[in-house]
């Protein structure tokens, strides 16, 4: 195609929403007539969403209203109550961060909370953590915030480590929906731990955000922590960054929470346009039907030209994978779907794996995100040139250069950096997804999936302390300690589970020798 | 397969490297036959390995010999010359280490150096920051390091501000081979005027790393930096990590180069071993070609079970990525290759995507790392059992649910997270790549594909000078400024250079309007 034609087709497909952001899809290399063609398919996923935001079971799986299109537009909820618990949730979302910052709030052994610890994973780490990071100014922030996400010791120890010194200016926010998730519970007991250790009173530093009447609800009642909010059963771990999971965090670093609700409102009213042409979020989903087929057969790049941006491409792979990646349609049809998404930060990637995506595999379509407004220094690096300059050229160079290959491409621009830009770019993915799997014929809201590695998981565990209790001073092999703890047919699993114990002491390995040979005693 | 078949199995296949790491290959689903069928396969392999290893022109497009091995083991360098060049890079990166740490080299305005901004891109900064964070020890390290890779203004000066007050102790490396990368040159530039800007000397507080009499060799030496450190053409900046650009920041940190080293050598030695099944790097190597039929079929989802090791993923999508991802063979024919790798760490990312992993699209493979130390705390979250626990049981159930659903999985188990262990990891992923291009007859050491772009943005950047210069207080479109630009074909580019530049302030949208109507003015 030549420059004057690709300018024709830049123009036709353009899909501006003034001020918020505007969305080019010129480089994927559909037909005049496919956007025409698929808007009879998208008729249903329209209606599906209007019923979805009007208050359907959307999530049938789980017998669960899908409401988080309500936590930026409370009046569409389809109930006065639910109206008010969005609202009541940001009200106090509001006076707690106020009075954090006032001091009217405030620690036992110091004069005001300076620093914020946030343990929660997937959805209540992804999107606090990637808000955190495009919108904070470091030392400008009204709080400094670090993250728990897992449940590895060294690295908890880690992140308390930087700490040190500090926990008494600290707050703490535990996000879970029922308490029960393990990465976040023992972040929250090693965390006590260490105010332990400091001689502090961990329910004086603690917030919880989670469901009311659930297991840690009720722990940081009768514990007397600083304060509890409610989590919504309606509302997704990953389409939770607007409702008080996001808000929370964002609030008490000083960010602009009614930006980021407004900009996304903003984007959710442009997306329900019925127009695909006219509506980003559905041109966004009618891109990744044609380009994967409809069954993700190409793998989504995203690449932001904003170092600020970094976090995006992890936030944005549970969004969709987590959505998408499903093994029944909604009529119990075997369909493997799924769309995969990596990706890290412009022109940073062109320096790890642009090689690939220009001349390897053509098994993706890249998804830039460009960002008007250059920020920072304005020397010139050469006369007339800033270092903006060069992150500019660089997307163009880019985009130009795949595009010479085959390689297709997305440009999302934003004006700038902000926060109704980060609402508006949450909002717009979250409807993509929601359309798209309407499209694909799929529950977007649940994740079966997920639940057989955490039993199997708690399988491994019951099976290390049936381990621990039959080991002895005297050596045996993992076949017999696995007999004897009852599971003779799983020595691989005894054996890994041996390995580890050694590891951390509490197991000795006697004997090395090969698995089938080793022999191990108690400590 | 019963799971007494899948111990068998596991000790069958099972690949120890003692005492630093072992490959399990036991959950990728081929057939017992398949290895040996291979065999025939590896041995042009390893052949061509031991003649790079001995000096062979191993990147024919380039010219270059390739010449990663000799960094750990100089004693096999082909001549003595680059024996003692690779000898006398690691003595001037002890020795400068060791002066910067008893402030024999030391900042003019402060008593010592203790902080470390490090600007790279590419190879210069994946490696470095990968070690960095899997080793370092918070406020224990040396001195802490901080990194600039990319040309984004605005993540520059956020990273320059949190050195605010502290630029006087802080030591720059700028790594570039030429000099000429421009987000390593502007970066570099940035933070020269920095320096400027807190009344402090740059040249007083940096060193380079770069090829002898490249540009920037010849400006660090004319404007009197600290120390000018040598590069080699015959090291890629993807296998550069145990090169100076790796060792001289961790040594600064006070990170164990030796370890690094030593660890490195190791797994180089265990990695010639001519049997696939006793060598954990071609082992790798064949499994990487069973599960993507030699083809990049399915990308390798990297998830190590240890936040150290949160960078690994990045670090080996440009080790693989970078060399793998190939449009022609060494024959010149086109083949398309490439292997996608992504993914964070266990268990956070189960919360993020293993949705799709074992339910969605099967077109991967993960590479569970397993570390068995466990670090920090070790306190019983529940009775028996710890954080650590809880870890190392999600990569069983993680490992067992993808399983139980035909998704593959490879487990590298490293004892501990130490030098010689990162070492080791480095080194096993370099053979691998090294030996699988072999299998697939692709030049795994050069970049053919990542020029264009940068040609490209070249040309955007010349055209954005004759662009400015073309702006009138008139308004114009972007046609008829393309057009007095000389660039009448190409509107599309101008147009997007008129948005940016308008939001850098050096244009004005004096009409808005769709693309073709607006018309801009000079400022």
């Amino acid at each position: 195609m030549t420059s004057r034609a690709l300018w024709q087709r830049y123009q036709a497909t353009l899909c501006p929403v003034p001020p918020a952001l505007s969305l080019d899809v010129s480089r994927m290399r559909f037909d005049d007539a496919f956007l025409v063609r698929m808007q009879p398919a998208l008729e249903p996923a329209f209606d599906a969403m209007q019923a979805l935001e009007a208050g359907a079971i959307a999530n049938p799986d789980e017998g669960r209203q899908v409401g988080h299109y309500w936590l930026r537009a409370p009046a569409l909820a389809p109930t006065p109550a639910l109206a008010h618990a969005v609202r009541a949730g940001i009200a106090q979302v509001r006076e707690f961060a106020s009075d954090v910052h006032a001091a009217r709030v405030k620690p036992p052994r110091a004069a005001r909370f300076t620093r914020l610890l946030s343990i929660g994973i997937g959805g209540s780490a992804l999107g606090p953590m990637f808000v955190a990071d495009a919108l904070g100014r470091g030392a400008a922030d009204r709080m400094s915030v670090a993250f728990l996400d897992n449940t590895d010791p060294d690295g908890i120890a880690r992140t308390l480590a930087s700490f040190d010194g500090a926990l008494s200016e600290t707050l703490v926010i535990v996000t879970s929906k029922s308490g029960g998730t393990a990465e976040t519970r023992n972040g929250m007991l090693l965390a006590a731990e260490a105010y332990r250790a400091a001689d502090l009173s961990f329910a004086a530093h603690a917030a919880a955000i989670t469901l009311p009447g659930s297991t840690l609800d009720r722990e940081a009642k009768t514990a007397g922590w600083l304060a509890r909010f409610p989590m919504f059963d309606w509302v997704g771990g990953r389409t939770s960054e607007l409702s008080v999971v996001g808000l929370l965090p964002a609030a008490l670093q000083g960010l602009d929470i009614e930006g980021l609700l407004a900009g996304a409102a903003a984007c959710d009213e442009a997306t329900r346009v019925r127009d695909a042409r006219r509506n980003p979020a559905a041109l966004l989903a009618l891109m990744w039907h044609f380009a994967t087929h409809g069954h993700g057969e190409r793998a989504m790049v995203v690449l932001p030209y904003k170092d600020r941006l970094l976090l995006l491409g992890r936030f944005l792979q549970q969004l969709v994978m987590e959505s998408l990646g499903k093994r029944l349609d909604l009529g119990g049809k075997r369909v493997d779907q799924g769309l995969t998404v990596y990706g890290t930060k412009g022109s940073t990637d062109q320096h790890a794996y642009l090689q690939q995506l220009r001349d390897g595999r053509n098994d993706f379509f890249a998804f830039f995100v460009r960002v008007l407004e250059p920020g920072g220094s304005r020397l010139e690096v050469e006369p007339g040139v800033t270092a903006g300059d060069y992150l500019h050229g660089f997307w163009i160079g880019t985009r130009a250069a795949l595009a010479e290959n085959e390689r297709e491409s997305i440009t999302l621009t934003l004006p700038r950096l902000d926060a109704p830009s980060i609402g508006a770019l949450i909002a717009l993915f979250e409807r993509a997804v929601g359309l798209y799997a309407n499209l694909i014929g799929i529950n977007a809201y649940d994740q079966p999936g997920v639940e057989a590695g955490k039993r199997a998981a708690s399988a491994a565990l019951a099976l290390q302390a049936r381990v621990l209790a039959v080991l002895t001073p005297e050596a045996q092999s993992a076949e017999q300690i696995a007999a004897r703890a009852g599971a003779a047919g799983d020595v691989e699993t005894v054996y890994l589970l041996l390995e580890h114990l050694c590891a951390s002491g509490r197991a000795r390995l006697a004997e090395p020798a090969a698995p089938a040979s080793a022999r191990f005693t108690s400590r």
